[in-house]
């Protein structure tokens, strides 16, 4: 029997893929499992979007262009236009999700055994397209006590190599919910174009901020055009995670132009994912207002309970929607499968990620849980219910 | 100015795509360019897929499952028992289009630096596949004097080192139509054992094969399980190019386990993709019945015109919508740039792929064409009009 490749054996399993045996478990024992565990938001997809695609009416569903359907990247100049970001339709690339967009950019800007600096917690599958690109990730911890702000530009500093090529960060953040500042990313700004990296930049929860705080892009840096790619997608902005639409973007020309020879050897992205996406630019404002509203409830209901719990921190992230909190276990791994496997209250319980599958740094985030709230108030308190008992009960609790 | 990548450097561009100004010049200028280089059907995507999206009905468009919606997986497995091929869905990974699916088969299989072998002339965006996973292709190479039929097996044999992990075949052949027989097949079966290789079969056009000729898919070789990975995709079967569903398929439990690691870390394929190729399985058989005779009448077009015209040669293939025919031309890039820079005849011209792209030895292929049939019978028989006077006319006519 011939034998798989050693690229294959080293990629990275999703740190929550590994826990749906046990919630299929808790549910086959007739227990409710409340998923906190994944990005998928419960929000409907704009009704723009779904008449485009109920509208569909070519008679022979063709190839776009690989780059994407020019019309397509002509609306998404006006819609970066209206988040103060001057695009054109040549320096975009569409991809299929920000996953493909991600792998072009890596593959475009870095070879085998190259690094790329990334701040810890991350979202995990950046490790699989780094196995898959065959880089390496040298992540900077961030601490949950400053709220996962960016870590001290010396740390950065002191990780560059011969070897590093890029800067990449995740903004707002995914897992933490950070919205790095202005003035953070032109401190990042500075040292890219000293050691003259490539800054990527994944920014696909650009709408998802709160408390009146704006989004600042990369893009919006001074004197960093050669240096920038942005990573972008619809999955979240219109809760449209099953279009597959992502996007590229960078003025560095070269970078597209290499790009491109990965989407041409390609072909070209989803058709029906570029038209459901082109039309959903004409979401109307209400729509994320609404959102928005829904949002920062949700978040003020996990940060509040979580910090009235014993032990437990969660700090108050500005974006995305996502927070990563501590809680007084001894290995959140165990604890999220003992949450699946053998607790309920009342019957219900609830699925995490645990955190240490967000670090690359190993033994980090032992004591960290992801929580996504994409479920509405009332199962997100009942949520806090089961873990606020869930955490008294757990044989492995610390204090 | 950060540089690019080597491997970004190292990407080839496909050689059609450098001749797409050349046929925008000839646009400009009002001449008619008719495409026989692309493989783009022009026949309509089946109503019952259409139907399927016009009718979406979800109210969130989520993410699929990793390995594709389990509906879809569960239909396939009827389709498959329809061309005698015994699959569960366990075994099947949806891809964005076989493109995705080519490159999972790939990572999951080979590591930087290995062999893979490939019988050419060979689908030019193999090449791309290859650099993006480091790997390298052998080519053997076919002969237009035997219809572009299976090399002889010692030359496959000669060229196995011990870096070799695979030999690659797409079935029928794009660029040469080629169908390969089942007793071809057997013999490559016997090789691949001995030297317990995985044997990747790309069978994307198994449904156009013609004279009465039936397809053989590597699947059905006994005793290759663990050593067979299939590369489908619903493109050309229901001319859904822009659908971009494509599947992986093996009986081999790991390879499949180690492809899902890679599926994973990019999330889902497209949703509405998937949804159109559920509906697309039951498309009525009178429309296969229609596509091909269209087709076997374009391809006798095509064959019967060039093996009329003086010192021009055309296989007759069995299958696909290709031929890969010999003109009495110095160089088929100069060629084929010529028609389009150059030429017109009655104000119309062609444009054709020069073969050269689809060989892997340098040098192969400069006095060969690709054409895609996929015009109708009046615009194929004004292209060979355009071809016949063309050969006749052009500087670097060689007989």
């Amino acid at each position: 029997m011939p034998k798989i490749s050693k690229k294959g054996a080293a990629m990275p399993e999703s740190p929550i893929r590994k826990l749906v045996p046990f919630a299929d478990g808790a549910k086959s024992k007739g227990v409710k499992v409340h998923h906190l565990n994944i990005g998928q938001p419960d929000i409907k997809t704009p009704e723009v979007a779904m008449e485009a695609i109920r509208n569909f009416s070519e008679k022979v569903v063709a190839y776009s262009h690989s780059a994407g359907i020019l019309s397509y990247r002509e609306k998404l100049v006006g819609y970066y236009k209206s988040v103060n970001i001057d695009v054109t339709p040549d320096e975009m690339i569409v991809g299929t999700g920000a996953s493909e967009a991600i792998l072009f950019a890596l593959q475009s800007c870095m070879d085998e055994g190259d690094e790329i600096i990334i701040p810890e917690p991350f979202y995990a599958n950046y490790n699989g397209f780094a196995t898959n690109a065959g880089i390496n990730v040298v992540p900077i911890s961030s601490s949950i006590e400053s709220g996962f702000a960016l870590p001290p530009i010396a740390d950065f500093e002191n990780a560059i190599t011969d070897k590093t090529k890029a800067i990449m960060l995740c903004n707002p953040n995914n897992p933490t919910g950070y919205l790095y500042s202005r003035e953070e990313l032109e401190i990042v700004r500075d040292l890219v174009k000293k050691h003259d990296l490539f800054l990527i930049s994944d920014e696909v929860y650009r709408e998802f901020t709160y408390d009146g705080y704006e989004h600042f892009s990369v893009m919006q840096l001074d004197g960093l055009d050669e240096h920038t790619i942005l990573i972008d997608s619809v999955s979240k902005r219109y809760s449209a995670c099953g279009f597959r639409i992502g996007v590229m973007i960078s003025h560095n020309k070269e970078v597209m132009a290499t790009a491109m020879k990965f989407a041409q050897a390609r072909l070209s992205p989803p058709t029906f994912g570029q038209v459901a996406a082109e039309a959903a630019i004409d979401t109307p404002k209400e729509y994320f207002v609404e959102v928005l509203e829904e949002y920062k409830n949700r978040r003020d209901v996990v940060v509040n309970r979580i910090n009235k719990m014993d032990g437990a921190f969660c700090p108050n992230p500005k974006g995305a929607f996502y927070v990563v909190a501590r809680l007084p276990i001894d290995d959140s791994d165990k604890f999220c499968q003992w949450l699946l496997e053998d607790y309920n209250y009342n019957n219900e319980t609830v699925m995490l990620a645990p955190a240490s599958g967000f670090y690359s740094t190993l033994g980090f985030g032992k004591d960290e849980v992801r929580i996504s709230y994409v479920l509405n108030v009332n199962d997100l308190n009942a949520s806090m219910d089961v873990l606020e008992h869930a955490i008294k009960d757990y044989p492995g609790r610390t204090s």
